[in-house]
């Protein structure tokens, strides 16, 4: 944890918030913070301060939010994400890993080798989304929450959804066998399409071609999912 | 796995190669394949043909290498990672990692921040090493084999080893505090070095940039080590 991000609610009127569960622990047996301590503070959505430690007890820690607005939370990443639905056991991963780079409109679809069974994760609750994606933004030190939406029907998406979301934008589809190499460094938004572990079928790269989507590779080898999505944002905006 | 790696040893004179254990179970399991199917194999360190399956009995796969050398494997990322010894829960993901992006060499360095007990990790032994390496080969479809040094006393390691590693060579330090901007799409061989989660300290990064490395960053955000390492070697040889 890089920033305690904090809901506008939790402060009283005086400033004061007091925090117990998963962050009280954090602060007080990682960061190992004492009365005086202070810690970097970002209010949900809004700008970046400090707080001061005032009181610890039984696991419980008190702060005091001294500074509002030191900082605004750093630009975001201007490529929105389509991302075939992930395997349970990396879907945690990927949301924090997503939210840590900066992207800002998530979208979880559908395809042939999605299984079923991935969309009855407990990691797809709003409560266990919202979880995931808080933890990505306090490694990096944001405070603005990405939007997640999930679309269970490939052919519905394809044809009458993706067109809009990404209508005059430049929308890349990371694809191993392509002739065309991403691009880096782009100066405009985009939206980037990655498939499942396996690949999309070749309809349905033809379907996301016939959208608009242009097929990109990066490089000679095929990666991971949880290793292309940092590898392919960070040539697209190295920041 | 994108590719059969085996060991030359492992193939009879007739060009048959009998798998049992995890590869076999991976090819019947995940792969389900079948009499004739036809499996893309790569010789370890070594080019990359095809094998038939000729027989499957009893969680054994026999198969016949019928083409050899189709191709080379991928050209290298020509940058060595010298990278702070990760959290033991880490280090399989990240050694599969960083062999998955094509690094060749790996120094696991010791630093404040690296805990005395991460050294003791079952999976720092030869042949851990070697199959967390094997699974990121197999999934880039690579047949390099990386080497990985290990130095347990960070001074000694600063002072005397690293000046000649990287003699000759640009070299980078991955630190979110640095005012220089990471370059992106270099076109010389370079050294990475990638420190702990939580930082090097003061004292670390100038003994580090004494030795001849620039510090630099990647934008605004602090990522994690398993983020940082695909998305700054992205940005340097996008491939």
């Amino acid at each position: 944890m890089n920033l305690l991000i904090i809901h506008p609610d939790e402060i009283t009127p005086k400033n004061i918030l007091m925090l117990e569960g998963r962050r009280a622990e954090h602060l007080t047996k990682i960061l190992r913070v004492a009365i005086g301590s202070s810690v970097r503070t970002g209010l949900l959505n809004g700008s970046i301060g400090r707080s001061s430690v005032v009181g610890i007890d039984s696991g419980k820690v008190v702060l005091e939010l001294d500074q509002y607005s030191l900082e605004p939370p750093p630009d975001a990443i201007p490529c929105q994400l389509i991302l075939a639905m992930p395997r349970p056991k990396m879907m945690r991963r990927v949301l924090q890993n997503i939210a840590a780079m900066g992207v800002k409109k998530i979208h979880l679809i559908n395809c042939w080798k999605v299984e079923k069974s991935y969309w009855q994760t407990p990691w797809l609750s709003e409560q266990a989304l919202r979880e995931n994606l808080l933890l990505g933004l306090e490694q990096s030190v944001d405070t603005l929450l990405p939007e997640v939406k999930t679309h269970l029907l490939f052919k519905p998406f394809v044809e009458d959804v993706l067109p809009n979301l990404i209508k005059g934008e430049r929308t890349f589809l990371a694809h191993p066998g392509a002739v065309t190499r991403c691009p880096v460094e782009l100066k405009s938004p985009s939206s980037l399409i990655i498939g499942p572990e396996g690949g999309f079928t070749d309809y349905e790269v033809g379907k996301l071609q016939e959208a608009g989507a242009e097929a990109v590779h990066l490089g000679q080898r095929i990666m991971r999912v949880e290793t292309a999505i940092p590898a392919l944002l960070s040539r697209l905006y190295p920041g």
